[in-house]
């Protein structure tokens, strides 16, 4: 039997990237079906068409082929190919007892992970294998625990039915959304989204964290005109001054008083050699915010930044939305149903500091479902103690806070 | 035997960017072997630590197998490996004529070709066979006219010597610069490097163009510190933002009254996805004069630019001069020896209009050193219709520029 | 007797800038010494040297000079010259009482306010007077409680002495900080600051407001060096392209996860015409936050950018700190004071909702004096219903709300 | 009898700004009529309509009440009021020789003189009385010229009429445009316009400058909305946002090869204090080329600058035309005579350099009516030795200078 700290090692050394999560996904499906769960993937496990930033074909291909040859369960695979990757296994238990769902997100970082002697994944030989990919935020840790709590429960089925819900594409909030519509949580009484570390210590468990902001993430893309930049620069029409523009912009998006905001620019690329006037530039960003209309408020914002921009230097701009995710709340009986389980299982509850870590979720699509069908629904802080920051390339979290994890779950299913 | 459109056509084939021309190199000084020239090459053909801006050794290791797979010749490819891809070729004539030198450039630019039905190479099966690389400014062209001529002369000897360089890197200001330390142009009478197209017509010679621009070619690369965009984006540096001002100083460089000036930014590439806070980015600009000292003033305010646009967000930045070329003005006796041979071979010889089209090219490394050893030098427009303009993915231009060239050439080096 | 409503609309007309209150704190200070209480005025009730942003001389003098000519009162203007409009008044109790300290700030805006016959003060005659100023705050109506407050005490003494610190230049920060260290505030019990306003309705009243944000607020002058923009560009450092790439820069401060956080540019000034490159230009700037250390981090930034601004456009800049204001906390039985107080006269007591309007108030520094010498402090917001924001042409408050403002003020002093 | 250097230093105290000229053009109307010319000024001089930048009418009352009360000749003041300040002077000649026309302009610039020691008007007591404006293009000096000249022709008439055009509002190019369309050109022979300075030492003479390059000028008004800056950030809409990113798109609009080009912002102003977001900005601004479609190409690209910036930051912008100039070319026979001439006066006659000081001047809409009526025309450069750079706070000439060039004009209007 696999510990969740040996499922953790195997998917850090084979991190993938959202809707690429081929081998991830394969590997989990075949240990649940082996186990004798039921379980649904491919297009019946997440609404194609909800998806958004999908990676290119190519890179799907690419990602299909390398996970083909490097583990990838070959009985699941081809229903996943083109980066339907979503798994939703189901227990029925042993008697009437409460419906539990549960939410572990499966994908990477485009991120080089640290090689210094440091970092332990580095030292300890687990470190990603694949280069410009990294779990660096401790996903990988979320399905070692729902695996080690799917073997235990298969073991001694608890008394009502329990559904884990393998999510892609976490990061960028291109996933959750997408599972949401399959209905496959309607009917749960009891959801728990559980994510690692969030600046709290090992032992710690906050059972309910409220500040998940909604977010929107965009991709723009300046269209200009090319030219040799010495013998006729007036005629290009350079993307990069658009892509300059728009950043600076951007990045100083009015805040509003009251409220917690975000505003990010994360990458620009276009143009090839510096005499080459460049007719294309590209710019992913991103705005979040405690409220939704707030948020949708900065995005129209950054939309006219974009569009401003772009009649500034004479081009013209397409704008995608890539991501979206909206905000949730607990419900009281979810929050008093983790405390009770944390304690029993000896973690301390905390509650989140005002200024405690807190990001956007987009476990918060299928809380909002679950919660429109009548069922509770909590996102929960389980802490561990961290190594380097979410989302930074020495990232690394203590293992120790796994084994009280699939405790916590345990407990919580069995009621 | 083949003739220039031949050779020209091949290469269009097989482009090869600055410093990793190994198969056009090597496959240029077999031929002249074979035809019994003296030909040297590899580092005794440059001076190694002149070179500027040599690309990373993955990606010269990655272009020399890239060459040895497709056509390079083995004899002479072991001693280019790493970037020594100059060429230069030599005949000894048949008495104590003048001695006479010529400029061919190898490389292509990182311009994905065009695909269009219209674009002839395409439609003729000559188009780029590796994506992402093209002859867009006619270089394939100037080689191919090297050694048609390099046939006739070993047919039927000329008075004097000849040598050919073959110059890796023109694009960019990279390789002449390195060739002209090595000697190999001291003692040339007349040297001539010609450029085909330039804004002149099929037909139309200009003996001399002396409105090159001097330039630099910098590359900067901002770092700043990593972050999570939503959990602590006060604890990053968003090396992009440094990018995104400078670009915009940059684009911004006052204009010098009485001077032609260019400044241009050509690239802009950092950062993953919008919830990592980008530690780096990397700028590619250039500033150009029609004087050295403009040029020099321009590019120390530019490098005040990069410095300031780090300090205003907190980052470092690292600048390195990838490019660099000069002025150079040509001598009478060389314009009238030009204009001689071309009213000799029928072509039209006209003087390039004050608003003509120039830009920078390095030959003026080599010109300045024959100059300085007693030499005459001179740069050359040969008119050739273009179906579309310099370093854009739809040039090309009018073959039949190709034969009269090789004529003036033989004419010039037969006195 | 004149009530605050008659005060408040004189006061209204007559609008005076920070340290320019001439005739405001004169009049105030001559109304108080007719009722019978000790006056301290001039240097004595502000130390000289704490003031920041002080006006150009010819400011105060133009001033000083207006207001003599239209009603200040001749016995106080003199010891005011120069700048020192700040104003203690003091009643001895009838007994041992405790002390009570209250804050009434005097100064006006620089807004030229609102001509539209919708906006009562222009309607019903008492409309600004002097283009330019305008109380669109409500300290004319803080000053006109303090005075009907002033007069009912001397009527019928309170147990314990009474001290009203009338403060200049609170607007930007700059006269609470120069009046704490005189020491006047040091021995009082209970501290008060009320705030008209600040989006609580009429009738309702908040014991305690700790959103109160720390600021920095900075004068920046760029200096370059003029030129003839036709003939010499590049002879020129235009000092306005400092100021651009500054704002933009400075509007971009990166936010602080879990804080709030507020950076704005109100002011750019320089250059004359479009054919002089300009050498001298003026930005006006701030940074708050609800933390200290928060905002002394902002204004560091901020500086970096100014510095940086200045290196990238071959400029020098002068940064001046014009304004500077800490955080305060309110003391629980201070709050419970103000509450029973204001229960007592009928006012809704109501809690500041997370995102209520909070901004910045120098009275904090008078509350952390009183704070250090052992008494205890609130700030307290007022209701009132507003006919536009605070700080815009049509700003209007409710004056029903300035009797119960008395009556609460009254009873707090009363016990 | 007063010389040009009396005129000059009299007029060098009493600086008045484009359409403000009521002192300097009504003073030159009396003493004109005096010497018994023929004096047509007001409307008549000038098409009010064509008119651009006309300052408002609050600082042409005041300008004029200055000129009332500081030596305004009472007999032409009235018919200048509004800002009509053209003057043209006529004088019959002795016979049918050609017809000479002559432009002499009047406007000074806002411009704060040198109070230094080494200032020579500071030293010798005639610099500017009116700070805020000072003759720093030596358009005294012109007046001073055109005036001596006057008093000679009177005494000996010339063989042909002459024509002397007093220009108002040089700077910018305002008023040039608005004097052509009177026709009161039409029929001259011969038209000159002459220039101090430009680089050119005392003693040389350059007969046509032809570099003078197109502009337009523009007034960009951006509008917003206010706000408090720390309660409600988010309500508000920062025109200095505006500004400052059209600010830095102008100063990088791309160059034209082959072009002289020039793009400045002079001027930037708005907003009060900084807790205030200004809710207007105004930004002066200028493109200019030595062709006229290109500078056309400048100022549409110009235009879509400021309306993108607008847009970005969720502004307005008003954009108005304040100044536009054509480009012209002499004719030879002008320059003929005007070089035959100067060698007959002593000048020494040189060909301004192709990278000499030359910028706009608006005497070319007097040129061109001047050709499209059959005569002649050309722009000549008058050296004089220079203390400072056109355009400074510094500037001064060489009065040597303006004894020469009135034997000039003498020499060149009695051919």
């Amino acid at each position: 039997m696999n510990t969740a700290v040996d499922w953790r090692r195997d998917l850090h050394r084979h991190p993938e990237l959202g809707f690429t999560e081929f081998r991830t996904a394969s590997r989990v499906a075949g240990a649940l079906a082996d186990l004798g769960w039921d379980v649904v993937t491919g297009p019946d496990a997440m609404v194609a068409g909800e998806r958004l930033g999908v990676p290119l074909e190519a890179e799907l291909d690419a990602a299909y082929e390398r996970a083909r040859a490097e583990g990838g369960d070959p009985r699941f695979l081809p229903a996943m190919r083109g980066g339907h990757t979503a798994v939703v296994a189901m227990l029925r238990g042993s008697g009437q007892g409460r419906a539990v769902g549960l939410r572990a997100d499966m994908d990477a970082l485009p991120i080089v992970e640290s090689s210094g002697s440091g970092h332990r994944p580095t030292r300890d030989g687990f470190a990603s294998r694949w280069s410009g990919a990294m779990h660096a935020c401790g996903h990988d840790g979320h399905v070692g625990m729902a695996l080690e709590l799917a073997q235990r429960l298969t073991a001694d089925p608890p008394p009502g039915p329990v559904s884990i819900f393998f999510q892609p594409a976490e990061e960028g909030g291109r996933g959750g959304r997408a599972m949401a519509p399959t209905g496959l949580v309607d009917g749960i009484d009891l959801f728990v989204a559980v994510h690692l570390g969030l600046s709290l210590p090992t032992g710690a468990l906050a059972p309910s964290i409220d500040g998940l902001l909604a977010n929107s993430k965009l991709r723009a893309v300046f269209h200009g005109r090319s030219a040799h930049a010495a013998l006729a620069p007036q005629d290009g029409r350079n993307a990069l001054l658009g892509a300059a523009s728009a950043t600076l912009a951007l990045q100083g998006l009015t805040r509003v008083a009251g409220h917690q905001t975000r505003v990010a620019v994360g990458r620009i690329s276009g143009g090839t050699s510096s005499n080459i006037v460049p007719d294309a530039a590209e710019v992913l960003l991103e705005t979040r915010a405690d409220d939704g209309d707030v948020n949708a408020d900065l995005e129209a914002r950054a939309r006219a930044m974009l569009a401003g921009a772009a009649q500034m230097h004479g081009l013209t701009v397409e704008v995608e939305l890539i991501g979206s995710v909206t905000t949730a709340r607990a419900d009281p009986s979810a929050t008093e149903a983790v405390t009770a389980a944390g304690r029993a299982v000896g973690l301390r509850v905390v509650e989140p500091a005002a200024d405690s870590a807190v990001a956007s979720d987009d476990a918060t699509a299928l809380m909002r479902r679950v919660q429109a069908s009548g069922g509770a629904a909590t996102y929960v802080g389980l802490g561990a103690d961290l190594a380097g920051p979410h989302h930074t390339p020495s990232f690394d979290f203590d293992e120790a806070a796994l084994a009280s994890g699939v405790d916590l779950l345990e407990r919580l299913v069995r009621g």
